[in-house]
Parts: structure tokens; sequence; C-alpha cells
């Protein structure tokens, strides 16, 4: 089954989920957003990558969880030398607040109410 | 510390956390809120809920993240009645998709950006 948009399709659990929650600041709109892409885009890159969702309301707050096979996966996202730099330049440029946190996936499903898929 | 508005203020872990993402179709925004509201309401009320986060875009696409003391808290919030007819009457009626993850949480961290507070 293919996923709709937004949907990271994950192996079946065990795995690693690093949630981080935001809340953005209205500075740099454009900067952000090109950030954000390209982090997406090396993260698909890293060893042990497996997807992630993310949105964002109207009122700033938003979540991004990435899934990653193993901890060490993470750990070797967390030490990527591009993704480090943007990390620390966001911190302090495009957030308010944020708090991250990282768990371990122990079981999971899902569904398409119109088919009634569940998996 | 006081988060800001949006943002589950947690114990230290290890504790539990269940990701729920979800594809909003276009039926019953109102019917939508209010139930989401009440489930909010009562989750607040089960023994072992923690807090929750939440957001969704303008896309649909949104993710919430209850956090709990342990499994069998999240099992108790499962069984709640309430809670699961509305659960099992908003599947068909409200998404297009949902994914469900339940994970312990390891470790986590936050931080203000213009106080810098790191907890």
């Amino acid at each position: 089954m293919t996923l709709p948009t937004g949907f990271a399709d994950l192996p079946a659990p065990p795995y690693y989920a690093v949630i981080f929650s935001s809340l953005r600041n209205r500075d740099d709109e454009a900067g952000y957003a090109a950030a954000s892409d390209r982090m997406l885009e090396l993260a698909a890159r890293q060893p042990g990558f497996l997807g992630a969702e993310s949105t964002r309301g109207a009122d700033g707050f938003g979540i991004t969880v990435s899934y990653w096979a193993s901890e060490s996966a993470i750990a070797g996202w967390k030490h990527q030398a591009e993704h480090a730099a943007t990390r620390a330049y966001g911190r302090t440029h495009w957030y308010d607040h944020f708090e991250l946190r990282v768990a371990r996936v122990e079981r999971a499903y899902g569904k398409t109410a119109r088919s009634g898929t569940t998996r």
C-alpha cells in the first residue's frame, strides 16, 4: 500500500523516533524553509534514516518526528557536520522554544479509512 | 520554568509517547473540533496522563503526541468507554488515513531561545 503524502512508510518496530516540537518565531521565513528542505534532503541520505513526518499550524507550533533504525543512526545524524551547524544556528534564530524527545517505538499500526486497510 | 503554550511540561524520562499522525478529510469540522477538545479534557483526567502536544497544517496533516506514565496508563485510556466510542466514530468519519506509534521515551531536553534556559 502506498501511504498518502505526509506519512512515513516505516518497517515493523522496533525503531527509534526523534520527536521535535517547536514554536517558530516570526523571523526569516525564507531562510527557515530552505534550511528545513535541505535538512530533510540530508537526513534522507543518512544511514539508518527511515522517514519523517512534519507539520506546523498557523500559530507557529510545529511537530516533526523523524524515524531511525537505531540509536547509533540518531547519533550519526546528530554529528553530521552541516546538520550540526544548521541546528546551532536555528536554535538561536528560528525558535522561541523547542522540546526534543528520543523514544523507542515498540508497536505501530495504521489505517486508510476508505479502503479500511489495516496494517 | 513555565513552558510556552502548546508544549507539554513533562517529568524526566522514562515515560511513554503515543504518536498519532493523521490526514483529516474535509468533513464535519465542528463535530471534529468539539470531539477533539472533549478527548483532551477526558485524557487529562485519566490516570497516568502526563500531557499532550498537537498541531495540524493547512493541508489537513496533523500530529498529536500524548504522553503517559506507563504502558498500563495507555491501555487504560484506550479502553476508556467514551474515548473508545469516539475513536471508532472518528476513524471512519474524520480521517483519510492515520498512523499510530507507541514509543518509550528514553531521554529529553528543551530550550527557550531568548533566555537560553536548557532543561
